[in-house]
């Protein structure tokens, strides 16, 4: 396959920060490029077209030859993330992988479906609530759904950083029952321009009280299907990249 | 049934801090008394004899009736923990809560096997590293596996305070290959005499050192089928009891 893939980053590995797969180690694939624009965005040297040089066109042997350096040859747990991973032709760069033995875990806000969603091992959707100024298309997100046809675990991640956010989670929860719900602190992490950079340190004890708002909100209304998770990474190593 | 159950405490919904079911909301059960004495203990108050007056004899219908006025009356997650809660006649619990829709998770050390394991929804098996002052005991933790029957998911989970914790814990890993393993970072709330509380603040920086050390650890061993999880109801409510 000749298919090139824009690559914001590869690194790793660290420990999945957060989601259905919290705490587990993984190798990060971040492609470049996103059709959203959250306002609380954390990744923007991945999403926004001014980074665009920053990005790499590798091909998909490329890609696995640094994944499989940075693994130290043993499958490994493969995030592909962005950005937005949906836009990208990832199904020779998961075929390849898979002959090496990795799985895949996918994390997109589900507006755009690709067939090879079904050759993932977790697919990770993360509709985006009000907080983010994104409007959730349903009909893509469901698409996103079909194409998994039943095969990877789907799981819901949804950001909350308020009670409109809270609000939105428990409506999507309603419309999927069979889809497992992680509630994700949301990080306040200034929106910086273009060549800035994000504070390196978090504010720990601000994600903590979020933590603790939101775990009183969810055992409040016992509502007991919902995971209630920070993101550790952002708590042991603040903004920084590649951890 | 007329058994009763010895019980230190009964709280939440709050969310699950630790392991593999992290950020779950669940009603804590926690029985009085246990056959260890950990050097770093963090619920004396459920161990020693000393606190035996502060415990409650209670039928499984008594204690039924509380987790359901805690739960609302709504399907919980149960976890059943300790002091060992594996010393105590807890079937008809089980039974009892099933009934309502609770699920029930049990945390223990896997010193002492029950027939009931088996009715359980996850056993997660905590036995204790090198700094705990413990010395493992590899036929009855073999037993409890066995009393498991193949039913509910069986885990490990293992506290990390230096190398030689992290040595066992490999070691364990390898014995049991196809068990889960969650690492979990060493809480090193300082040992209080009997009538003492422990600070309630818990030190974050310096419990998340302490994961980026684990992670550290994990990540350049590639040790990808390793878990590395802090508690997280430590970080966000230091050692504070019933949450």
């Amino acid at each position: 396959m000749k298919e090139r893939i824009r690559i914001s980053e590869i690194f790793g590995p660290t420990v999945q920060g957060e989601g259905p797969l919290i705490g587990r180690p993984t190798v990060f694939v971040r492609t470049g490029g996103c059709d959203y624009r959250c306002s609380w965005c954390d990744t923007l040297y991945a999403v926004l077209p001014e980074y665009h040089d920053e990005w790499a066109l590798m091909t998909p042997a490329d890609i696995m030859a640094r994944v499989d350096e940075l693994a130290g040859g043993n499958p490994a747990l493969v995030t592909l993330s962005g950005g937005n991973p949906a836009l990208h032709p990832l199904a020779s760069l998961i075929a390849l992988g898979r002959r090496n033995g990795h799985t895949f875990a996918l994390e997109t806000q589900g507006s755009v479906a690709q067939p090879w969603f079904a050759e993932l091992d977790w697919l990770v959707l993360s509709p985006k609530p009000p907080s983010s100024g994104m409007t959730t298309d349903w009909d893509a997100f469901e698409a996103c759904l079909q194409a998994a046809r039943g095969r990877p675990p789907c799981v819901l991640k949804i950001v909350i950083f308020n009670d409109a956010d809270y609000s939105y989670a428990q409506t999507v929860a309603v419309r999927y029952p069979a889809l497992p719900v992680y509630l994700q602190v949301g990080n306040p992490a200034p929106l910086t321009a273009v060549g800035g950079t994000l504070a390196d340190e978090s504010d720990v004890d601000d994600l903590l009280q979020r933590f603790r708002w939101l775990v009183g909100k969810v055992t409040a209304d016992h509502w007991f299907a919902a995971k209630v998770l920070p993101q550790l990474h952002v708590l042991a190593w603040g903004n920084k990249r590649g951890v």
